[in-house]
């Protein structure tokens, strides 16, 4: 609360355009229903100008938790809706018996940082990325490893923080320094007169810096070969204007000085990494904050003094890290650690780009207010124990951040399929007066969000087909509308030879002795009669028409009192029913629930069968697993079976063994 | 010579102040008898402005080697001299079939700063000097040491070099910035329109920094104590001028990027020296060519950045390494290394303060010439092996740098003397009629040279009573003047106690066995009938009225032949003579003649005897030696007999023997 009082606004009160109105379902919609609040307070000026416009360019931003979705809201909005925000908060937040505020900024807003910098590593997959300005895919995501530690964060504010992350709850600040973010603002004011930092930003994305700095060759006539210099190499930053008498333009100096403190920095990151043994390097703080321009020359810098050894890593959330921190500061007495947390696509804006050439937009609307929406999951998730690499394991099959046409064709036939989804939502609701309404908002939505994903691909991280269908689910779950039906119909089988055909190998396979213990993503199969444990994996939450672990109780139930295998196998417990972790038409084996990875674990499984288009075809189709695999599927849509070599309702029936482990057709095999 | 094509200035020629003429005598005086050039332009801008004024703040360096003295002449003379310099060498020089012209910059010169780094730390006794602003003596000159490799050289020009020296030809540019003197130029001359460097520097020495730079403090309100970070740490350089309206002043912005650039040197320099175990750190350039300011406010980054671990260390002769590198390289075929070199006083321009706010005359007169002279001895000179610490072995008994008032007592003492002094050497030489002219000039000289002391004691290092009579002798050497007479004449010895008296000690040490060698320095006595081997170690060239080796041998066979004791001596090998390398009154035990050193270990010399004032008392009082020793002189100055608590013509008669090496005395003692 202490901090809170720092917000005093006092001075740039009259200033303040109040006239602003916000978005309030858009914005604040779930603050009414808040019980806490995590405000990070991104005081990058004070005390030496208290003075009008100064103010405005500060950002703050705001989170909230709401209770009854168990959903984290964070707001990032420019200042000049502070007042807007602490009225809301004065009016109806504060001064009631459930609310707990906290601020940060100022003082302990490190410690924030780092234990936001960890959540989203650890929670959000395709966090961090590394960015690549020409390549094919700008942004290039990493995945998710279990073990985030140790790490090195370097935070960009006014001046440079470098810090050591070793454990979640042990950091230090190695080195620093003081030309950083603030730096640039202030010289580049000094030198252009333009005060505004996005517009030295953008200025600096229209210069050359070879006018203003001193090269190799500007000195050497080329390279200094001798010493490994090549001419380009910029052997005195501003150089050039110590002696020239002519005029700069505005552009270059602005270019120039990105430069020079761009792979300053990169180069006291690089040797604080060597020093200290890290080869992670998180990049952060308002100088990066979405600007291609400076993680364009920060990495650029990682690369020349590490010659390759040390990736610049960014990350999507790097702006909510202090909010993040301080709502887990806050929360700390519920352990949050005792949950999983995922993005929602439906309520996070995504990562903008900011390039001043592009979309200038919604570069206008990232500068206003950006979300995230965070879901909690009342459990832990954690990787399948029969997973053959965890660390190189990718859910998806196919990227289509990279894969530009196969991104064209999924987006168009998301938005194709939008109004069937919709006339289905409502049809299925018939006595909802409410449903076409709520249908309606969510067309809007999701192809708004569509038209965001063509534009901005990387919003979300690797954008896949897995993302497309989770988004919607997020964006039913939003409009309140539940589509019970599915968009593909299911087809079982054509005849072979089928696209991809293991059938026999299986057949092979079947004659010999019968598995321990088979676990089953959603369908099932007659293995229980050969003695077979089976674990059913069902979905914990509703998506597209899965079934989900709730309803599968009760249908087994039904069926044990039809079938006797059934009703033996729940007695003897080798049925299992368990629930996946997932509410996602896809299935990422990464992110099961604990329970499952237990029970995979004690039961010895050592079959594992996946089926299904969203599970078998658009991830995990090339998932390499420790033990033998099926994955089924029937291929409903022509331009995937066109991509794959087949046809329409193609079948894929794909049986693994893993190397090494040989599948008993080899082992039987007597060597001759 | 492929080189100097470079030194094209045609297009500057015709802006060039012609008219300037050169004091020929002062400046040129040894370049007609010169066999070899060695040019070193330190260009410093090219390429992008060919424009008149640029070129006059060029500096262009000469060195020449003068064979018949066997001296080096280095000339450092601002760019405006340059066309006068090379209209002298082609009409005097060039064409001629014994010269050798040499020329580097650009390309190569990197190796001939290492070079000349090298030969300078190796040579020139107190080269490199701690610089601390605010202590009573701001240079703090570091001792010689034999082992000087490795180290790290951090050479500030336009742009950073950061190279490791781990041998005489093994180095490597392990970093470099391009933050450095071009980018303090050119942003300086952006903000402040202020085009020339010193004036710069004079405007960030009047600056306050924290007007333009955001501390922590103007962030936290005070220290960010989890952090460490105290409240005047600069948060971030310019970062009040990134959304403050007000002007700033040229004072502030000039002395705000002063250490926003100092410092990133400073941890760029700590960071390398830690990567590779390096302790010694040496920083030259242009950037810090004797600048106080930029001493001051890297030496500040140091201590920060490795909290004292580390000292910033600079060289007197740092503007030289490229021409003597360039030298060197030229006169490989001579190998340099078989040689001795020492700095001469007479022909040396000493090192100026350049701090702007004292003695703006001698300023300019830097700015214009600067000279080094080095004479050449044909041998090496190594430390005396009997030295019990020869890192820690200091000659001088009284540091006049940091002693003001032993300072101005030597050099009113030394002034005085100075009528005496021409007036004997006139008399000396009643046959020569140039003696009363050249006396003149000497005494001209030398007053200048006292003068220059009072104001830059520093000038040559630290200054000592030694050092003024080198400086005297050099001169002599100069002015072509002998003086063949004492300024203080001999009185031995006075009535017991003596000021210092070991006598009695010695006295029963020399009832004990004999010792089996023992060193003189100077003088002789009646060892050599108790069957000790006598070393005589006497000068090698003139000074004061010391004798030479030259006459030793001489007066030594007088006396053989009136001698018996000596005779045998000489024809048993047990007298040996032998030059000590110095031509100095006074002696410095880690220069001595490598022949000397050689005899010494042969010998097994146990005793080594010093006499004299200039040898046992200016310099030697407190030399600690592994063996016994006897230090013996009469002080012949009212002052310092003062000073020592004694009164004029005391006597000092100091026996010591070595911790751990008990006299005979002690080790007669049996245990009780």
């Amino acid at each position: 609360m202490a901090e809170c009082g720092r917000v005093d606004s006092s001075t740039s009160r009259h200033t303040m355009d109040k006239s602003i109105t916000l978005p309030p379902d858009e914005i604040f919609r779930n603050l009414e229903n808040a019980k806490r609040f995590a405000i990070d307070i991104v005081a990058k000026v004070r005390s030496f100008d208290h003075t009008a416009k100064a103010a405005s360019d500060k950002l703050y931003e705001i989170s909230v938790q709401e209770e009854v979705t168990a959903r984290l809201h964070f707001i990032k909005f420019e200042n000049a809706y502070i007042e807007t925000c602490l009225d809301f908060i004065k009016d109806h937040l504060v001064n009631t018996e459930t609310k707990v505020i906290k601020a940060t900024g100022g003082g302990d807003e490190m410690t924030c940082l780092i234990k936001g910098c960890n959540f989203v590593l650890r929670n959000i997959p395709h966090e961090a990325f590394v960015y690549a300005k020409h390549a094919d895919s700008e942004f290039r995501f990493q995945t998710t490893h279990p073990d985030i530690f140790p790490y090195l964060l370097v935070n960009i504010g006014s001046g440079v923080s470098i810090v050591k992350v070793e454990s979640e709850d042990k950091f230090e600040r190695i080195g620093g320094s003081s030309i950083g973010g603030g730096t640039f603002w202030g010289l580049g004011a000094l030198l252009t007169k333009t005060k505004r930092f996005d517009e030295l930003l953008q200025l600096a994305s229209k210069g050359q810096h070879t006018s203003v700095d001193m090269l190799v060759k500007d000195i050497y006539g080329g390279s200094y070969g001798s010493l490994g210099l090549t001419g380009d190499l910029i052997a005195s930053s501003f150089g050039k204007s110590a002696t020239a008498e002519k005029e700069f333009s505005k552009e270059d100096m602005a270019k120039s000085l990105l430069h020079m403190i761009s792979n300053d920095i990169g180069q006291l990151a690089c040797l604080y990494a060597k020093l200290h043994n890290l080869s992670r390097v998180y990049f952060g703080g308002f100088f990066i904050r979405g600007h291609p321009v400076t993680m364009h020359t920060i990495t650029y810098s990682i690369n020349f003094f590490t010659k390759g050894e040390v990736q610049a890593l960014f990350l999507r959330h790097e702006g909510y890290l202090g909010a993040i921190g301080a709502f887990l500061k806050g929360a700390e007495e519920d352990n949050p650690n005792q949950y999983s947390w995922g993005e929602n696509y439906a309520g996070s804006s995504g990562l903008m780009s900011v390039s001043p050439d592009m979309n200038p937009m919604q570069r206008a609307r990232s500068g206003t207010f950006d979300m995230l929406e965070m879901d909690r999951l009342e459990r832990q998730l954690v990787n399948l124990p029969l997973l053959q690499d965890p660390s190189s394991y990718i859910p998806d099959t196919v990227d289509l951040t990279e894969d530009a046409l196969a991104r064209e064709y999924w987006l168009y036939c998301f938005e194709e399929a939008l109004d069937g989804v919709v006339k289905r939502a409502v049809a299925s609701q018939p006595d909802m007066p409410e449903a076409a309404e709520r249908a309606e908002k969510f067309r809007q939505k999701y192809r708004h969000k569509l038209q965001t994903l063509r534009h901005q691909p990387f919003a979300y991280g690797s954008l896949t087909v897995r993302s497309l269908l989770d988004t919607r689910e997020h964006l039913h779950d939003v409009a309140h509308i539940l589509v019970h039906n599915c968009l593909f119909c299911l087809f079982f089988p054509s005849e072979r030879p089928w696209l991809v055909d293991c059938y026999d190998q299986w057949f092979e396979r079947i004659k010999g002795p019968p598995h321990k213990c088979a676990l089953f993503f959603v369908d099932n199969s007659g293995l229980l009669s050969r003695g077979t444990e089976v674990v059913l994996a069902s979905n914990s939450g509703p998506a597209l028409n899965d079934v989900t672990n709730g309803e599968l109780q009760i249908l087994t139930e039904k069926i044990a009192a039809m079938d006797s295998v059934i009703q033996a196998g729940l007695k003897e417990d080798r049925l299992t029913l368990v629930q996946s972790g997932s509410s996602s038409p896809c299935l990422d084996l990464s992110r099961l629930d604990k329970v499952l990875a237990t029970v995979v674990r004690e039961r010895k499984t050592d079959l594992v069968i996946i089926e299904g288009m969203g599970r078998a075809i658009h991830t995990n189709y090339y998932a390499m697993l420790s033990c033998e695999s099926l994955k089924m599927a029937v291929i409903k849509n022509s331009w995937l079976a066109d991509r794959l070599g087949g046809k329409l309702f193609s079948v894929v029936f794909k049986y693994e063994v893993p190397a090494g482990r040989p599948s008993l057709d080899s082992t039987a095999l007597t060597p001759s």
